[in-house]
C-alpha cells in the first residue's frame, strides 16, 4: 500500500432533513454569509427559503451571488470577491454541485488575497489563508463538498487549472438526498460518470496495487452502476440518490487514497475549458479513448477490471480480447445512461485535435499522467483521434 | 441508507518512515507532552529513542508514563492525571494499541474536570474539554487513532464502560505498519477478529441496508481474511501489515456508518471485565455464540454473509444450513488464527454464567442489542450457555 496522509474535518451531514438545521450549522462559523449558487432553480424549488428562513432565525445576515455556471469562470468569482469584501462576508454557503462549490472556494481564497487569485491555480502563490465555507449540496459528482480541491476556467484565456490545498476543505456539508431528486437525467448521469472517473483515475496506477483499495474502488462502481439507472428512471428514489450521494463523496475525498493517473482528467478538461462539454460527460469520452490507447500497458489491470466489475470471465488464451471487452461494456454502460463517448456526437471537430493535444499538455508539466502511461502531446493527438 | 454524521479531523500519516516526523507532528500542538505507553517493548525496539530524539530537535519537554495493560484501568488513568496536572502537560502522546490510547483519553479528560474521570463513562457528566493527544499506532484493532470512542475498566468494582465524544479524535495518528511488525501472533490475531467484529456489528443489523455499505463491509472482512493469515506466517510482511492496519481504522471509524448492533461487544466486555480476556479474543466467543442464537432474526442477511464473505452456495431448500454454514465457517477461521470460541477453552466455568448476563445488562439500559435482537439477561444466560 502507498504512504499517504488523510484528514476529512468537514463535518458531514448526511441524509433526509438535515437541511432544515442550516442556520445551526452555519451560526458557529459566521454571521455575514454570502449564498452563491447556479441556476434559480433553487428558488423554484423553494429550497432558498428554506435556508434563508433558517438564517434569519439566527440572527445571521446574508447577500446573495447566483448564475455559476457549470465549468465555473473566474470572473464570477471575482464578482464574489468584491461582493464579499464590501460587505465585510465571514462565511459563504455554496448551494450546488461542483461548480458552485469551487467558484466558492476560489472566492474564499480571493477574499484575503490582495493579488489576482488565478495565482493560486498556476502555482504562482501559495494560499495563507480562507474564509471558511460550507456546501448544501445538490448535485453529487465532484466530491468538491468533503475535498481540497477546486477546479476553475479563466474564460479570459480558455484555461481551465485546479489547486489541491486543505485551507478549501467545507467547515460542513449538508448532504441530504431528497434534494438531488429534481437534478436532470444528462446531469445525473454525467455525475455519476465523474463518480467513476474518480475511481477509475486510482483503479489504473502502477505498483503497489492494495487489496482493501481494490475492494473498496469495486464497491463505489458497482454501486453507481446498480444506481445510476435506477435514479434516471425513477428520479425521487431515495435509496438509490442516497447510495449515489455517499459514493460520490468517498471516490474523491482521498478517502481511497489519493494516488491516481488523472490523464483522463486532463483528457476531459480541454473538451469542457474549450467546448464547455459537461465534466461529466467529457470524461465520458475521455475514459474510453484513453483506455484503449493505454490498455496495453498493463492488461491484466484491464482484465481484473473487466471481470470484478462486470463479471466478464478471463479469458486465458487471449486476455487482451477480455481487456478489450471490459472497455466495450463500460462504453456501453455511458451509452446506456445517454451519454456519448464519443467526439462527434459532442459536436466537436476533428481539426481541433491538434489545439485540444497542446493544451492538454500545457499544464506545467508539458505532459498528462502521473502513474501510469504518461502521455505527452504526440499521444494526445492518437487518443483524441480514437474518440472519433 | 440511514442518516448519519461524519467527520474524520484526525490527521493522518500512514506508511513506512512516517514515524521520523514526530517531533514536527507534536510541535504544533505542544510543548509539555506526557509519553504513556504499554510495555517497556517498546524501549527495547527502539521506537521510544527514535520519538524522544525526535522530540528532543524541536525543543520539547516531555514525561513519561508506561505499564498500561491490555483492558486498560481507572487507576492508570488518574495516575497520569495526576501527573499531567503537576507538570503541566499540554499534549498526550499515545504509543501503542486500543488500550493505550484509550487511556491516553481518559487522562486527557480528566485533566481539566475537577471531579472523577469516571463520571463521564456512566453519564453522570459530559465532557466539556480535553488535552489533545496523538496517536502512535503499534497494534491495529480498535481503531481508537481515529475515532471518537474510549473504553475503560474500573477495577474497584469491575466495570467496563465507554464513552463516545468528538472531544477524543486525537489530532494526528501515525500509522506505520512497521511499527506492527512485532506484534506476537495472538495479539495481531485478536486484533484482526476485533476489526472482523466492528463491520460485523454493522453488518447485522435491521433495515435499511445499504448496498455501498454492505461492499464496504465485505472489503474489510475479506481483507482481514485474506491478510491475517499471512500475518501471523510472515510478521514482517509489509502488505499484510499495511492492508490491516488500514483495514482497523476504516472498520470503526463510523467511515462505513456508526448504526450498529453491538450485544456482541456487550457480550464479550463482560469477558474482559471480569476474566480479563483479551478484547478480541472475547469477541471470537461472543460473534459465534450470539450468531447461534440470532440467527433466525434474519436468516436472508446470515445467507448473504454465508454466500458473500465465504463463498457459500446459497441453498433455497434450506436457508438455514446456509446461514449455520456461513456461522461454523467464521468459527473455523477464528480457530485458524488459534483463537479459541468456546468460554471453557478462555478457562472460564460455568458457573459464571448468571453474574456476567447480569453484568452485561448493568449499562444503564437494561438489554444488550441496539439495532438487531434485544437481549435481556435471559437471552444472556443462554447465550453464554451456547459458548460452552
Amino acid at each position: 500500500m502507498n504512504n499517504f496522509e488523510f484528514s476529512l474535518p468537514t463535518k458531514i451531514h448526511f441524509g433526509k432533513g438535515k437541511i432544515n438545521q442550516i442556520g445551526d450549522y452555519i451560526k458557529t462559523n459566521g454571521t455575514r454569509v454570502l449564498i452563491h449558487y447556479g441556476s434559480e432553480r433553487i428558488k423554484k424549488s423553494g429550497l432558498f427559503e428554506i435556508v434563508v428562513e433558517s438564517m434569519k432565525n439566527q440572527g445571521i445576515n446574508f447577500f446573495e451571488l447566483g448564475g455559476v455556471e457549470p465549468n465555473p469562470l473566474l470572473s464570477k468569482s471575482k464578482e464574489g470577491i468584491d461582493i464579499c469584501r464590501s460587505n465585510k462576508i465571514d462565511f459563504i454557503l455554496a448551494i450546488g454541485g461542483g461548480s458552485v462549490i469551487d467558484s466558492a472556494k476560489t472566492i474564499s481564497l480571493g477574499i484575503p488575497y490582495d493579488r489576482d487569485v488565478w495565482d493560486f491555480f498556476i502555482n504562482k502563490a501559495t494560499p495563507k489563508s480562507a474564509i471558511p465555507i460550507g456546501v448544501i449540496l445538490t448535485i453529487p459528482a465532484t466530491a468538491s463538498e468533503t475535498n481540497s480541491t477546486a477546479v476553475i476556467t479563466n474564460e479570459a484565456i480558455h484555461s481551465k487549472r485546479h489547486i489541491k490545498n486543505d485551507l478549501l476543505k467545507p467547515v460542513f456539508a449538508i448532504m441530504d438526498p431528497e434534494l438531488t431528486f429534481s437534478v436532470p437525467p444528462y446531469q445525473t448521469a454525467a455525475g455519476c460518470i465523474d463518480i467513476m472517473a474518480h475511481v477509475w483515475e486510482r483503479y489504473f496506477v502502477d505498483q503497489p496495487q492494495s487489496y482493501l483499495l481494490d475492494k473498496m474502488f469495486e464497491a463505489v462502481l458497482k454501486t453507481i452502476i446498480q444506481y445510476a439507472p435506477i435514479a434516471l428512471r425513477e428520479p425521487k428514489n431515495y435509496k438509490a440518490r442516497s447510495e449515489i450521494m455517499w459514493a460520490s463523496s468517498i471516490a474523491h475525498n482521498d478517502m481511497l487514497g489519493s494516488v491516481g493517473d488523472f490523464a483522463c482528467h486532463g483528457i476531459g478538461l480541454q473538451l469542457s475549458a474549450l467546448y464547455n462539454v459537461t465534466h461529466g460527460a467529457s470524461l465520458a469520452i475521455a475514459i474510453i479513448a484513453w483506455a484503449k490507447y493505454v490498455y496495453k500497458h498493463d492488461i491484466n489491470r484491464f482484465c481484473k477490471f473487466a471481470e470484478s466489475i462486470w463479471g466478464i470471465e478471463q479469458n486465458n488464451m487471449d486476455p487482451e480480447l477480455t481487456a478489450c471487452q471490459g472497455i466495450k461494456a463500460t462504453e456501453d454502460f455511458f451509452n446506456s445512461l445517454n451519454i456519448p463517448t464519443k467526439l462527434s456526437e459532442a459536436g466537436i471537430s476533428s481539426d481541433q485535435i491538434e489545439l485540444m493535444a497542446e493544451k492538454a499538455v500545457d499544464n506545467g508539466l508539458g505532459y498528462l499522467g502521473l502513474g501510469f502511461v504518461r502521455l505527452y502531446k504526440e499521444d494526445l493527438i492518437e487518443i483524441y483521434k480514437l474518440a472519433y
